[in-house]
């Protein structure tokens, strides 16, 4: 957590960064399989703005009239994405400042991440930019995107859905990582950026201008270390009443640490502070893309719970055991049953159920599916459970449901689950008691039907116990953390 | 860890309960989505023995002509499924003695499990069938299976594919669970059997028999507890020399130990004893299905590593970070490169790379894809690296390729990459370092056509770094292991 000191010369103008009306790329290119190709293919599809790509030995670049300097570019350009070898890029932003370019987005990697010569030529880059008044992503960054103005600088990455959430990335390559890792879980997103070795704008700012984005209501971010420590942290405290913060901090280990500052050039700084501080801003820190996906997807779509005791609703003994084993390591509780909910539990299930928390139903059939509900909502009407994790085949596949009904069985089977579902999504909201669904087996709810049917219904379901056991953590945190300052 | 001390008074003939001739299903219904119907189903396909199902209230099950009694069927049954509800249970097994029935599966749950009048039903059962000479799986029990004698007493498993991992699960339903994981991985199964109470057969008993099983080459084991903890470690130390036993053992935190109690009516015993146990014994002590599937992929097709230090090469620094993070958290080194390394890298890397361990290709583009083998194929020549994790575009999908080559470049592309992984899988198997890719995002990789170019060379694709670090952690526990005792 270094603090660079330097003052920075002029506020940043973010409709120039994000919403640019005309683009040049600098260092466009034919060649399939190269970045300025990449860039170019991106930002041209769809067409929303002026694009003009600049390449001297090219007189086209995908159709489009190519130009050999941005300086004889017919118009003002807004935005320059600056894609050629690093020695170049200080001459590049000369120009761009001549012309009276607003901001840049530098993907040439080659500086202060690659060694003494780097630097050098880094604190140049700077120079010159500052002087010019040109705010500017990286260098060393793999872009960012837009959702809302159809803008994306990223060279390898398809089109990426809209949505709520901000992704700030001091990786290019883990960013994509979680971007593609959140498009699988239906995870939109608002805006997307590879902060690069943040030589102008830093991580904090991208997050000061998320803080006021409307559309943005979750940010995201990967983080290897921050050169505005203090000023991070003083952000996050005043945003997560508002919008929750997701981050994952790496660089915990010798190795990775090291790792870490050969790759963006930045101090890891002590994996204990971080944590602390984190948890001071009610920042939730996970471990993971994974981790990460799974959390945000919770925070979209399920209240947070009051508190941290699980129940836990199982169609086998062996899966209740391990989901108790998963929540109690994550400092979760398995409270026993009310006596009430014990009785309404009797009247539901077979008389060998566990009769306590887990609640194994065991051994019911497919055929006794109907069951399931309404002992979830008998579990939901205990005033000493907080949250639900419920392991059971509800939405099993049209396939394996052929194998032993007819069609006419199988569409009453589903309406009814449907209706059940709704009115399950209705008492998550009215009780804030979240469910999360973990497959009790890996072909449960695999076909497209089946997942639709629970996302358009807001239940996140879970590969594994302990995946849900992390995000009922890091929700109860979040819980507490605002109860603390009073939200 | 309790021993049962009773002796039981006949030695078991596995052939009739994983081989067996002639089958009853006492309890067979034509009730689709029950045991019964389920039991039945998966035993008549494909029919390779005599099944006669018993039912005093059908004539017929499933087209086959049903009998009122074991007693009335016209020769002799090796082995009985019986699937009644427990009261009726002891007197069944009365008549299985009577008949001369050799051995039996009892699904029916209701006896230890589920409290004092279970656990007197559970005593007479024993008694009856002691008496009788009948050993049987159970109660409590979700069935059984034998791949290579295609006989399935499972109601809910559609047909498990052959292979050479036995499974042992003390839940039926956990036990599904790893099955269908284990399948999704490509593994197959020689046996399984879900032990279900134990008042018969031990779980040391099918370990026992799996030791000396030529179908059997690896074994895992879902454990809640063990009625015969010594007997269980004095036969997992025999066996590991030869065959790798990997085990989930549950029931480490309060609730979780007391669902076990509940479940199966094991005591879970101290989880520290068992860890200790686990480690003299040389057994694999993993956290999940997940961890369980990675590592037997990982036995099944990848040599043991000779030490603890990973080489990492990667597309991207931030996925290096995260990289190297996952391996330390898991007691593994990233060590420095070789200065002759180093040379070699730098002939075919960009001038940025790393020039340190996690080798960061910085920014290579799929065109330079080429570049990625001759740089692993340096890294396995370093003397002080043991495995290398890999996180690259190889095997990128034909769709995502399609966006920048033509046809006749990505069949170049794809001949290129096959000779590659064939070189590289006969350099693992020499040198003896094992190669585990890591998805560098979620897209790479997913298409059927790259996984099976993937498994055809043995290299295991993991999700998540964590995973594949998890893995070589295990791998290197257990070439440890056998050094330890001179294997």
């Amino acid at each position: 957590m270094k603090n660079s000191g330097k003052k920075r010369n002029r506020k940043i103008n973010w409709q120039y960064i994000f919403a640019p009306k005309v683009v040049a790329v600098i260092g466009a290119s034919n060649n399939p399989g190269s970045w300025g190709y990449g860039i170019m293919k991106h930002l041209l599809h769809p067409t929303r703005r002026k694009i003009y790509p600049v390449n001297p030995n090219a007189a086209e670049v995908m159709g489009v009239k190519s130009y050999a300097s941005v300086l004889d570019i017919p118009e003002t350009v807004e935005l320059a994405v600056i894609v050629v070898a690093s020695p170049r890029v200080p001459k590049i932003i000369r120009e761009c400042v001549q012309k009276g370019v607003k901001a840049a987005v530098v993907v040439s990697g080659g500086f202060a991440e690659s060694g003494d010569e780097g630097v050098k030529l880094e604190a140049a880059l700077v120079e010159v930019a500052r002087q010019g008044g040109v705010r500017f992503i990286g260098p060393n960054t793999m872009g960012h995107a837009d959702t809302s103005s159809h803008l994306s600088t990223l060279a390898w990455t398809f089109d990426t859905p809209p949505g709520p959430v901000a992704l700030i990335s001091q990786s290019g390559n883990y960013g994509h990582r979680i971007l593609h890792r959140g498009m699988m879980s239906g995870i939109g997103f608002s805006k997307f950026v590879s902060t690069g070795n943040e030589a102008d704008i830093h991580f904090a700012d991208y997050l000061e201008y998320l803080a006021e984005d409307k559309d943005t209501k979750i940010i995201a971010a990967y983080i290897e270390g921050l050169r505005e420590g203090r000023r991070f942290f003083e952000l996050a405290k005043k945003i997560t009443p508002h919008k929750p913060v997701i981050v994952i901090k790496s660089g915990a280990t010798r190795a990775s640490a090291e790792a870490a500052m050969s790759h963006t050039a930045t101090l890891a700084g002590s994996d204990e502070i971080y944590s602390a501080a984190f948890h001071q801003a009610g920042v939730l820190r996970v471990e993971d893309d994974d981790e990460l996906c799974d959390v945000v997807t919770a925070l979209l779509y399920q209240p947070l719970p009051h508190g941290r005791k699980i129940g836990i609703l199982t169609i086998g003994g062996g899966l209740g055991v391990m989901s108790a084993e998963a929540c109690e390591k994550e400092g979760l509780e398995i409270p026993p049953l009310a006596p009430a909910t014990v009785e309404k539990l009797n009247a539901h299930l077979p008389p060998r159920w566990s009769h306590a928390n887990p609640v194994d139903m065991a051994g019911i059939s497919m055929a006794e599916n109907p069951v399931i509900f309404p002992s979830l909502f008998a579990m939901m009407d205990d005033k000493d459970i907080d949250a639900i994790l419920l392991q059971a085949p509800i939405g099993a596949n049209t396939d394996r449901l052929a194998t032993m009904f007819d069609s006419e069985e199988i569409k009453a089977y589903r309406r009814a689950e449907e209706k059940a579902l709704d009115k399950l999504s209705q008492r998550v909201k009215r009780d804030e008691k979240p469910v999360f669904m973990v497959k009790p087996a890996v072909e449960f709810a695999a076909d497209p039907e089946v997942a639709s049917l629970f996302s358009r219904e807001g239940i996140p379901v879970y590969p594994s116990p302990r995946r849900a056991a992390r995000v009922l953590n890091q929700l109860a945190f979040y819980r507490d953390y605002l109860d603390s300052i009073g939200k």
